[in-house]
């Protein structure tokens, strides 16, 4: 017998991936931001689903309105890294018999205002009786058929860029980030991005993962990383560095560019949107082989590599 | 402060269900078996999200196999009650951190296996760390624009059936029942059902559920209710009628069909069927009016109305 523990979420879910029956009109399947499926149409559907549990993704006294905003902000973070357009979301809600009708209704008005901005519907759900307090958010988007930016489409030499900044989530933004998913649809429509998506577990982790479906590697410069403001105030004798690059729960948009769009990419980006875009390194051959140097050119190792869900 | 315990699941989801934004395209938002969105194309989209969970709907020594077959089975029983096809599921996994993959992949490969059965594809999912263990399954089917069979058309004289047999699903047909997906699927194809819906939460509590949305009565004759076998061989001191009429869990079809097409309705589902389908009673006018009738006619009070989440 092995637990969750010992083999980590990924194997987890590459031993239970394995498992499950297939269709032919499924473009995408697990391994992705989300799930890409083919529906008679010019569109693809894109389905995806978001846990926000009590004790893991929040604490007992945070905020009902945040809770219900990132629960559904999740799922508009892997809308947005598809470059994909929201449309419907179901939200489940579990709960101890003795939790407050008005607790619940916050969590449903802060998920509904977000839901509201993004012209996403929430046409059902359901509440189940539990020990802890958990939304479980189910979504469902769209984009033109064929034209989900994946994160397997990176390829050597292309510029890795992220949106705004990273690290120190914890402090409060993991509970009120804003959803990439105009700038996900832009990059999608510009046909900028050769391969993206949404920073939940950490830039290192993150790109790790895209590297594997990219079968490529990269090299980040340390000092490119954009480090938040809520990383600099650290004071944990983590540097804000590898706050930036480990913390997780950013919900900013990692993405590839090629490097004979760059300048064109860059010009345009700073036309149509305030929020910062920095370029973090570049995609190399070697698959796999994710290195970090400093200004120097020499070569870092991280202290503790994102965020793991059974570790 | 009101809790969950006090108002009660049903109140609960009302209260909520006024919170959350709509869109023009969805045609059924909660409050029925599934949500009905509008797609381009010849087809609806139907929608729904179950939760099976430790100590509420499976006990922690439970069959894994069976845990993903129920949790399958659910999905699949609410896409049976609109007469739709299944296409795409999602499976979330919650569960601590000790919890052995050996037992994770039972319940995968037990989904899986019902999954198949009826064409349905596993795209995506997530695990996620909590105290006890969950599978929250969310599932995309379709029907042909505008057929859904709703739970809001039953019309006075209508006829009632319910496929199968009810009660007593605890002993164990909880775990391991057979979605009435062809069935449902041939009742809305030859629209033979008024209205429909899936006996989840027991026999009275549904049908309320069906009066309320076509603003209609009913009368019940309790000698007409199919009782299991189930039903008949528990020794709790209820009677197996009360066992057949709130148990719930049954994940039969409860559906109406018009007098004029009685006849010609139960021949055709005899040359189609081996399942028992069983008239169980009719469709009146006075809205909410439920009556239940023994064989000479004097009106049954039931001891026990059905489950209900936060009792």
């Amino acid at each position: 017998m092995t637990t969750f523990r010992q083999l980590g979420e990924r194997e987890v879910i590459r031993r239970l991936a394995r498992l499950v029956p297939d269709r032919a009109d499924v473009r995408v399947g697990i391994g992705d931001d989300v799930a890409v499926v083919g529906h008679a149409g010019a569109y693809d559907l894109l389905l995806t689903s978001d846990a926000v549990i009590e004790n893991t993704h929040f604490l007992p006294d945070a905020p009902p309105e945040s809770i219900g905003h990132k629960a559904i902000g999740r799922v508009l973070s892997d809308f947005a890294a598809m470059g994909g357009e929201p449309l419907w979301a179901l939200v489940d809600l579990v709960a101890p018999a003795e939790t407050p009708v008005e607790w619940a209704e916050s969590v449903y008005r802060g998920a509904a205002r977000l839901a509201a901005r993004f012209h996403l519907a929430i046409v059902g759900g359901d509440t189940t009786g539990g020990p802890v307090r958990e939304l479980h958010v189910f979504g469902v988007g769209r984009l033109p058929a064929g034209e989900a930016v994946l994160r397997s489409g990176a390829r050597p030499g292309d510029v890795l860029y992220v949106t705004g900044a990273l690290g120190g989530s914890l402090a409060g933004r993991h509970l009120d980030f804003e959803p990439r998913v105009a700038e996900g649809a832009w990059l999608r429509e510009g046909r900028w991005a050769t391969a993206m998506m949404d920073i939940s577990d950490g830039l290192l982790v993150d790109l790790e993962r895209m590297l594997e479906r990219s079968r490529a590697g990269a090299e980040l410069q340390s000092q490119r990383v954009p480090v938040a403001p809520d990383a600099l105030a650290a004071k944990d004798g983590r540097s804000p560095l590898e706050h930036a690059l480990g913390d997780g729960e950013d919900y900013e948009l990692l993405f590839a560019v090629p490097a004979a769009r760059v300048a064109d990419f860059e010009a345009a980006w700073k036309a149509r949107f305030k929020l910062p875009c920095s370029s973090v390194g570049t995609i190399t051959a070697e698959p796999g082989r994710l290195v970090l140097r400093d200004r120097t050119g020499r070569v870092l190792t991280p202290g503790r590599a994102g965020y793991e869900h059974f570790a």
